[in-house]
């Protein structure tokens, strides 16, 4: 019985997963009081939460608990550093069957600790409950090192779009495993374990970024949010999206003939969910290192005769079908 | 369709409940970005994150959805005010079945809504998911405006043991919903929407509590946690427990006989959970407000004849037994 966390018990699991968690220089209290203390040497505190629902956000079939462990840190400290801040700290609450074993509460503890040491932030407290549904609720804290926050709002235009990290990979591997077929490692394994540019949030601050957000729900659908709250349009260069080798190899291998495998990936760069990837707007001034990949131009919402026609997102100048991901949509 | 929040949609819903939102002063950015910024004024952050989920710790057959809003609130900032620190700003996570009425999600709003105001705090961000289990994860975060935290590690021989707030009548409360009778309404209404004492934290951070903790395990147990955190015993004298005369109502309708009454009164006040009062340990020559109840002492793990015992709570001088919460307890 000891095998599975009811067996184990609520607080013999929790003594063997807080000792798992180092503490860093931001970690003032830590797991065992009724709260925890997180520096927050800025005066103000990034605050961002998430849920993963097993069999909605990942499967046990297709994700080993290890990977959960790294996405449910990845996703959230990749919204905190989307605000150009740096990750401090982190809750995670953990409700779940008593018949969970307790190793893959263990190895789930195991992939939290490695990408927390990945995005620089520590673990300091959390909840632990049962629950017939294995649901993973995850908060992250940030500290914006007394620069000004990067918001979706303040892209104007002249400005340029760029990215930095993956696109299209996550869901060409999410496609693949559906599918049941073997595909690039690099394309199943970002759908197992979304890798965020962590560094390239503050750096993006720091360069002066006038708008920025963590690509989860499709490029397209993300920047159309950044165009309604700035308030402008945006256009990207088709032939600036360069799909990842590894992109093009899923294409082939998902059936995708020849002549189509470069449009096909560069409708999942633009449509696939969850890649993690940061988009900023920048001042087209800014000489931007060359891991941002410049993609796009900010115009004002005004139309050649002068007449507003509304924020918007192009893609070589046509406007882009929406199609957008909701929770709760019934299929 | 519209009636369910599967045929409103997850963006419709999100923008229908965060409107329900006020700001505060402590509110730098609100809902709507990748991440919320809240004031941090201290410069350290108290964080506390614990997951509610239907069937096990709440019943839609037994609390409104309002009811589950206020107590979702309230038992996270009573864990930020046990600290010794003022609420400031919360997340929620919201995972629910697409077929819940899009009134039960608005009243809940309401219940988040009304509860943050009666502690001080805003509703800063948040996550919305579907899910088979609905369950609702809340992080409150909050800020010790310059004062050493209140932990439960402090207490002292010589220190005095103090509660505030309701004990026992939220365990009556569900005994009584247990057995569909209907009984006195400050017991059901402290189990469906407890009322945590949030000013007397930071009160008893000024008056020099040497540790705290707010009461949800059981004032016993979670007393033991202090016991054991700062190495000593704890003696509570029965006789200092004062049923609230409801508490006694309960124990009639209950069936307890006449004789019994207030001894079964005081098992709930020791052992009853959910109680969200706040236990303290203060030096003995501190004043106490009167809302402050003293009802134990602080001694020494050393029995007179100068042998180490352990830590442990004692009423009347004789070792209580043990019986905790174990989440994951197969029944």
């Amino acid at each position: 019985m000891l095998s599975t966390i009811g067996g184990l018990g609520e607080f013999a699991l929790i003594t063997r997963v807080t000792s798992q968690f180092p503490g860093t220089d931001d970690v003032i209290l830590g797991p065992g009081d009724d709260a925890a203390i997180v520096a927050a040497p800025d005066g103000r505190t990034v605050a961002t939460t998430d849920l993963l629902v097993e069999g909605r956000h990942f499967k046990r079939e297709w994700s080993s608990a290890r990977d959960v462990g790294h996405r449910a840190v990845a996703q959230n400290y990749a919204d905190v550093v989307a605000m150009g801040a740096r990750p401090t700290g982190m809750l995670i609450g953990f409700a779940a069957p008593p018949d969970l074993p307790v190793a893959w509460a263990e190895e789930f503890t195991a992939g939290v600790r490695d990408e927390c040491a990945l995005a620089g932030g520590a673990v300091v407290g959390g909840d632990m409950v049962g629950s017939d549904v294995l649901t993973i609720a995850v908060t992250a804290l940030g500290d914006l090192e007394g620069r000004a926050p990067v918001r979706r709002d303040g892209a104007r235009p002249g400005d340029v779009v760029a990215y930095t990290g993956n696109l299209g990979l996550s869901a060409a591997g999410l496609a693949l495993l559906e599918r049941g077929i073997d595909g690039p490692a690099a394309c199943l394994g970002e759908h197992r374990r979304p890798s965020p540019p962590y560094a390239a949030g503050p750096e993006a601050a720091r360069l002066g970024a006038t708008a920025m957000l963590d690509v989860s729900d499709g490029f397209l659908q993300d920047l159309g949010h950044i165009a309604a709250r700035s308030g402008v349009c945006i256009d990207l260069d088709s032939n600036a999206l360069r799909p990842d080798p590894a992109l093009l190899e899923a294409m082939g291998i998902l059936g995708v003939a020849a002549g189509k495998v470069e449009e096909a990936a560069r409708r999942l760069m633009l449509r696939g969910g969850e890649d993690h990837a940061l988009a900023a707007v920048f001042p087209s001034e800014v000489d931007l290192p060359e891991h941002w990949n410049r993609v796009g131009t900010v115009a004002s919402t005004a139309d050649p005769s002068g007449e507003d026609t509304g924020p918007a997102v192009t893609v070589d100048g046509d406007v882009a079908e929406g199609g957008g991901w909701d929770h709760f949509r019934q299929e």
